[in-house]
């Protein structure tokens, strides 16, 4: 029999209980589930509607309960919809007629939206926890690549030379951006929504505020309706987390090019790559693909909730029971591909002579030679034009730009001197770039020195 | 040992063969897999390739290794990553080393583009079926209701009283033409890629032809870098899922609204309902929202596999294996709520007074009104503006149409006449609507015979 | 002649130009472009690259330019491409040759990323502010509304009475966190690119703290890759527009559902609705409608966005210029449905006295009785079991539950007695959800408080 | 006033007008609007509703304005809302009084429905003889290159060299398959609509078939409700305008990485990219990147609209205005991409050499050498594990495999004698794929001559 059977004629229909049931998917909220109800005991204590006495069975029999659960040896029943159904049912065994008392002020409507926000509460700071792990590793590879050079791209095209800690710690950046997202996030993630009942307030008086202390929320929902019937928490989360995998597909991209025989820029390590079963040579970067089509995963369980949320009225309808398996979807893929990604960075081998070899046969010196002829005073749109031509040239013949020689440089502009040759040095042109957030090396230290901060400011 | 290790010095981070292994979720292959696979032996001793008592050899071992599986005898094992050297694996125990013939000529590559065909072919006609279930109860629901009227609505207003014959036969028109998309859809999913080898074709003369025949295919792909990149024949399905899922989400709207107190129209059996936990007197269309919920789902599923194709260089990458999770949710998604849509409809009470009085008072015969002004020679735009204020007089005055008298009438325009009663009847409306494919009864009756031959077509 | 042209023997293809181009909708951009332009100019000199006479003429050319446009007495060519190209090719016709000096030490790349910052910036505070004119006019109907009570619905069925205030002020909560996503995405749109150049930095020492301050931007892009190939703060933007959007869909769909004959709750003015060519009676919420559907546009543009951005590599790739036009249009889409949401709701009559009886006309107040067999001893889950008895019966019977005498009552329990009636009446049921947050009267008050706080907080 | 004015006591408000218009976007739809309503006016008359004087009237008047817009003589206004409205006062201006009647029988929900079925079928026309188009040009380079080898890839690795034709016809057979998506959805875009009112069926005897007739539709729509309340049709366009986009984007992905320095295997005409403000030897390729960028913006058209129609009730909603902007943004995106693209594939330089080198400097020849040793007799796991070590071992010393002694093969194993450095050439290589369908030079030779049928039978 339901516990909602009352007003009910017939039994549900089978696989409409399945359809319906939630418990295959929000078992994982057991815990959680467990936490908020020892609160809301209490809190039915202190507010005077349970005895002391009841509040400690209560509170002991969840907790036996919660070691059970733990130590697996508790079936959840389908036939008991969801978490918060089978765990009442289970505590009625536990400690008999007295569970039905826990349920008292409270409706599943605020007690799903109570473990929800601490649920994500849970993994958000997880999450902060991990990418914080992972920028440790990519600071750690910048020291190390301060002096590695290696080509810039802008349009897949050979740009500008630049230090690969610089480009280590561009990615450093999106991340830290990504962590205060999460932290500003969490600001409407730690909300307390219990009190809120089916839709109206709890018809008992409770001490919400007690509540949110007990359960270590700083702010609770200030209109009832609103905590049942709002999952923009979720919502919030979800489109942080498309950003994070946003950011390690680039990232991944990056990887997979690098790894390419073209490139040959790095060479993950065998443990993060898997083989062919037809092709012997085969080393195929595997998790960085995966980490990109997983981001595509990420975005559909954004869209989804979107959708879902789109037009309903309120308060609660069932159609938000579908929140849960792609949150927890999405929370799994992001957790998995950053504690994978930071292992994987930390033993890629780079092939710095690889990367130096590159800077020094392109023509990615061009920028450099069109800033000597403006500092020689042309202007610069005249300058990049005679630059663009040299290099055309050069391309027809073959030639590097320090191989042109002398004479045909002033073919093209007798600005033109011998010391042209210097700024045609890859490292002449990256430290030009001396600007605060600049690919120069003072300016590369210095960010270093910043992004040190960063690291040691969330290790507080 | 990996069966690709041998390039490699060093094994699989743990994490990482758990992040790239696919068992987990395409177990569900495995019976096409084996078939597949006895194709494929059939097709090596066709070609020459193995001998006859080898393929004998090799096919009565997938046969019984097939009965197991079948039997739950069998488990798999995330060492072996996916499903494909699992079985290998398995058959290998099963019938010892003939079993390493068994990949001669065929790639992963090919192997799983083959098994996602032959599942995707399977489930496709599944769908069809149920389809065309759900479209027979609409069309038993419709022939009851051929005298039932409702108000149509447009923007949520009474716009017109319509037949619920004709409401139904809506949806069954929808879902015909998802139908037709299906049975489009097939022909590429009826395309045969096996041969096609990692990506350059088979480095064994397959007769490409005979596997195709033996598997029941029409076609084959006729490019072995196009058979194992694209899965554009998935998107192809999703699409048709996602707008199954649209109209069963506009149904369900309206089975939400009809429903709710204010409408009243239908009851939903107490089967495919449930209560509150906290309100006695709740009783819940969850079947329909959790449908309409779904359809987010169903959407985010589309969209991931669009975004993970998205800029994939050919042939394979590994970011391709997240093609599956998402397609075999989407089809239990779909198959599930049509299964459950089908007895719902067929059980569902309704309130035929209640929508009878609906049309009754309201104000849904004005444009009846206005085309009696227009048959009388009133240009149509004129007769428009004389009934809506008359609309907005009687509303201000709290008539019905019907309720205001003939003199009243005369005061907005001397055409009308004592026959002007006779047009504000719902049934004269309705029937005015005597066009094919009107809501007029003849209309509806000629719909209904063409409906039952769309019906009969499917089941012979 | 491309001001790029020189590295080229060949023009662009006509259809190219056109496709590459983006003058067409960039051209929004002119004013911050020159704002930019002007800080740069001032950077310039300030950094001792430009003489002070060279940056007067710039920044007088730049601000006549700037006035010429909001004249309206400049055309846009295809042909320069773009904003930047367009306004230095018009600023070489007012001033010069000196024109030319301006684009030094920056590259298109920092100069797009700053006119995006720049614009997002004003729009995110215009924003700000229709949603708390929007608040403004929510919170003014909840203090006309306190004592206005109507059915709370779960699951679109009555589920408990509440005041209307209550429901208004749920939808204010709603919109202060999304003020407060947008306040926190400020934090990421308020950094200053300029000085990235193309991606490694300008070659020019500029001050770009100075430029910074000029511009009122706190912080700056510490790396200058990160500067250029990031565009996660148009997708935080675009995913708190989605939130708004996903908000105001949710208000929309009970404004039409409110307005509906079944509903008739509300009137939404003449001024809001339009009418039917064809049927004179209707009057149709079309607002709430196309801002319910608006929301789909919304959403398609972050996924659009999200979708572009995966999986680019470092740095600029041209494929971001597909960032500006949904960008654009979801602001445009979103200031509009927030301007006119405004007056809508400021006019819109309520029929309080059809949602009053509603509220007498239903078993809302089941959950009532239910507490008050509770509070007589009887545990929560029989005293639910009881009433849903109760229910099912008074429904059969066609009576509300106020109409069954009280020996009926005691057949089904013997705890009650003659006051049980008292607790039936909406009011009770109401005022018994006096918890912090909830729907009784003095809750409400309370809140109004809190709310007019924040109100006048932002006001600050 | 508005021509549903009659009802309102209330101006529309301001902002609203342009709101709810839809004439700034859907003026595109002018030329098919009237051709409809000249085939509406005929069946009017053909129905004996109209005189045949006054359908003569109505065309004349009809056509005289089809004209004049096409001469670009006519201005739209705002206040008629939409693109219906407008041309109906324009006729009135035209015509005088006549014009009232040519709305008999109609309303402005199947005129609208009309007007998008006849505006898609002409574009997706369009759209499949621009991608035919496209094909013509894969297949003539194809046939250019049946002797060019390139490096084929897996996961961005070197798999096995494969024939460019192969490759070129791998992106034939995608955008084949998108021509039968498009010719199947035509079947769904050539329904008529026409006669279905405003849901209910037109309230004159319309003879539905001749109207159908006369525009050379195929099949009407059997349920008027139906026809006025889906816009399926244009999901399943939009659905394949996605996958066009999809394949589109992931052609582009190669040319740009083809266009790399790294990879250097072909260099797109300069007509067909641009350069950069700062750097003066960029040569970007901007369209294949804008056209990858564009995918998502078509994905995220698609999405829109699916949210847009999801849980809508029947019939017409105003949500459902948003069909349209999005749509022709679809086709406007898809029909440009399509038609850059085929010039540039037809100018783009390709560097055989280049590839020709990257095959002989690999190990991609190791998978014949694996099937050596099975030929052999070594069972294929064992030669796939025997390959691998070498590989590794020749990876280590820095040798190609054809650089490794016969010695130190049969250190390996002792199958290997003098003749397996016949199998190590990229020809033996290539030629092994001599399955139907494979690079093999026979079967491209195949190949070809089925996709000049392809070619011809479109061309019929």
């Amino acid at each position: 029999m339901k516990l909602w059977g009352g007003r009910f004629s017939k039994a549900t229909h089978s696989e409409v209980e399945i359809f319906t049931a939630s418990i295959e998917f929000d078992a994982c909220l057991a815990e959680v589930d467990i936490l908020g109800s020892i609160a809301h005991a209490k809190t039915l204590g202190h507010s005077g509607i349970l005895t002391n006495d009841e509040v400690e069975k209560l509170c002991a029999g969840l907790t036996k309960l919660q070691k059970k659960i733990q130590d697996g040896k508790v079936q959840f029943q389908i036939a008991h919809e969801d978490i918060h159904m089978n765990i009442e049912k289970l505590l009625h065994d536990e400690i008999g007629e007295l569970a039905s008392k826990l349920h008292t002020g409270r409706s599943r409507n605020d007690q799903v939206a109570l473990d929800l926000h601490l649920y994500l509460r849970e993994k958000t700071t997880d999450i902060i926890h991990m990418i914080h792990a992972l920028q440790t590793v990519l600071v750690e590879k910048a020291e190390v690549h301060v002096d590695t050079l290696l080509p810039g791209y802008t349009h897949l095209q050979r740009a500008l030379p630049i230090r690969l800690a610089h480009h280590f710690l561009a990615y450093f950046w999106m991340f830290q951006r990504d962590i205060e997202r999460l932290q500003d996030a969490m600001k409407r993630i730690s909300l307390m929504p219990l009190g809120a009942g089916a839709l109206a307030g709890s018809g008992f008086p409770l001490d919400r505020a007690y509540t949110a202390e007990l359960l270590g929320f700083e702010n609770i929902y200030e209109n009832s309706l609103d905590a049942v019937s709002d999952r923009d928490f979720v919502v919030e989360f979800l489109s942080v987390a498309a950003s994070i995998m946003m950011h390690l597909s680039r990232l991944s991209e990056e990887l997979i090019l690098w790894s390419s025989q073209e490139f040959s820029f790095i060479e993950l390590d065998d443990a993060f790559c898997t083989g062919s079963s037809m092709m012997p040579q085969k080393k195929n970067p595997d998790v960085p693909e995966l980490v990109r089509g997983k981001t595509g995963r990420v975005y559909g369980t954004l869209f989804s909730l979107l959708t879902i949320l789109k037009g309903l009225p309120l308060a609660y309808n069932k159609d938000m029971q579908e929140d849960k398996e792609g949150l927890f979807d999405a929370i799994k893929t992001v957790t998995t591909c950053l504690s994978i990604y930071t292992p994987m960075i930390q033993t890629m081998k780079i092939n710095t002579e690889t990367m130096r070899s590159a800077v020094e046969n392109d023509y990615s010196n061009a920028t450099g030679l069109a800033n000597y002829l403006t500092s020689r005073g042309v202007p610069f749109r005249h300058a990049h034009e005679i630059i663009g031509k040299i290099v055309s040239h050069c391309i027809e013949k073959k030639l590097l730009l320090a191989e042109l020689p002398l004479k045909e440089y002033q073919k093209f502009s007798t600005v033109f001197a011998g010391d042209l040759y210097d700024v045609l040095k890859p490292e002449f042109s990256v430290d030009t770039c001396s600007v605060r957030g600049g690919t120069g090396k003072p300016a590369v230290i210095k960010q270093l020195e910043v992004v040190k901060q960063k690291i040691a400011a969330l290790e507080k």
